[in-house]
């Protein structure tokens, strides 16, 4: 896990609270600011992307961070790294996908283009904190619901269908294109709820989110697997359960809560303890984050 | 010009007052936001620049822009995707060089890690506007002075140097791989000017800076080439007059700023008129934005 060990020497590197979060904080500024990229045939390929379908996915997968820390998307800027081949109509429609993928309540103001032997795209974004309350993925108490939006499995069986050159069902595949960010939902427990609470995407996979969450506020997550919603359409496809829980990109949004708010689908309880217990035809098994680390999708893979 | 051409469609595209200036001044967030990238092989080569040089510069160019605009830098986000080649001594020595760019007021918060085939580096920088009166390049009127910070025309020839496989003059080469920005003068000018008053980095070379706020601002700038700080080491090198105009990645700042301030070097006056009035060797050349574009360093060449 190349990735992981990167990101302990940066902290180390860097000795700062914030490294490690999807979204940091920045508390005097009362704004959130995320940063994820996309790397051509590492995260996409044009073979089955088309410009306006990267575009919206680019900025969707920065406004989930930010709807999963609580605060509004306010703005975005847009860093891209083109090769030759790129023409003006596929930065037109790059950029509507972009402008398409934006709520009303949030702008793209500003970024760079320079030349490169493959696209990258770097989108950072930011979002206001003002009359939110901000979610920390330490925030899970015993006690606390364990609540989830968004249909799960359908962008990694997504994008299988379009390794092997399929365009159908379009309802799963455009999951994995033009996935949406959850900004109602990041907007219902940000500016709802009182009391400290988790809340996290599950960009890298929910079992990641789960485990994530279960480590760093040192509790357990009880889930029942039968409440994770999906499209029933995707229990046809081969290991259609590990898409659910390994699969990532879905950009739902798992969240500890407490018990009165009724927000999302309950999936689980936050009890004393540690780890993810998963309870699926009728076993229970325990998943500490390593395990979930061996499983899940990365980015160096 | 394919970056100016992609810029227009993007301005389009985008219907948005913020594009097409180095940083966004976020008023209702008291923030600019800035974002620029590094690409191998098109921006450096990892045969001459070490890994810390490389992470110290891949943050002093975003610095560069937020100093300009006269707001004070704050906070980083940075988005590393990286070939396998890369092992953990190179992400720590990267790191430290990013920290060691940074002024004490300023630290690094976020960003993230991805797999490439080449080394992209994309910097996300935040300056607070508190306090400050921020800087537009459409800002410079009739009677202000032209004035400068930094030595210009070393960094063009220190990469020449570089390509070369030459390692001497230090003070020349080290210009081009640890450029500084120019954080106390944007301080200066952002901190004490209470009238409008225009201000760039020099990033794109000194000609393309005043050419540019001549065009934006509807004004001439009288410029005497004499005045133009340079380190006298470079006048030995072949066409060191055009690295000094055109060669770009000094990150000096040149200021256009009401008579009675007295900041930085006089290089010239703002008159009525259109582009750029140089005075070199006893002649005047009248140069255009279009003129300079056809002459200065294009990250697609």
């Amino acid at each position: 896990m190349k990735e992981k060990d990167f990101i302990k020497i940066i902290k180390q590197t860097l000795n700062s609270e914030y490294i490690g979060d999807d979204c940091a904080y920045l508390k005097d500024l009362e704004i959130v600011i995320t940063q994820d990229s996309l790397v051509e045939d590492i995260h996409f390929s044009l073979n089955y992307f088309s410009p306006f379908e990267l575009g919206y996915k680019s900025v969707a997968v920065n406004l989930s961070d930010i709807a999963a820390s609580g605060a509004e998307p306010k703005y975005l800027t847009i860093s891209l790294s083109l090769p030759d081949k790129i023409n003006n109509d596929f930065i037109e429609e790059f950029y509507k996908g972009c402008k398409s993928a934006c709520p009303s309540t949030c702008q793209i103001v500003g970024g760079d283009i320079t030349g490169a032997n493959k696209i990258f795209i770097s989108v950072c974004a930011i979002g206001s904190t003002q009359n939110r309350n901000i979610s920390s993925r330490k925030n899970a108490k015993e006690g606390y619901k364990v609540v989830i939006i968004g249909e799960h499995g359908s962008s990694d069986i997504g994008l299988k269908l379009l390794q092997q050159g399929k365009n159908s069902p379009k309802e799963i595949i455009q999951k994995h294109l033009t996935p949406n960010a959850q900004i109602e939902f990041g907007k219902l427990l940000g500016s709802n709820i009182k009391q400290d609470y988790a809340m996290m995407d599950t960009s890298d996979g929910l079992m990641d989110t789960l485990s994530t969450i279960a480590t760093e506020s040192n509790v357990l997550l009880e889930i029942d697997f039968d409440k994770i919603p999906h499209n029933p359409q995707i229990e046809e496809f081969e290991n259609w359960q590990n898409s659910i829980l390994f699969g990532g990109e879905d950009y739902g949004i798992i969240a500890a809560i407490p018990e009165q708010y009724n927000y999302g689908i309950q999936i689980g309880t936050v009890k004393a303890g540690k780890g993810v217990n998963l309870k699926m035809d009728k076993e229970i098994i325990n998943y500490t984050k390593t395990d979930v680390e061996n499983k899940i999708f990365n980015h160096f893979n």
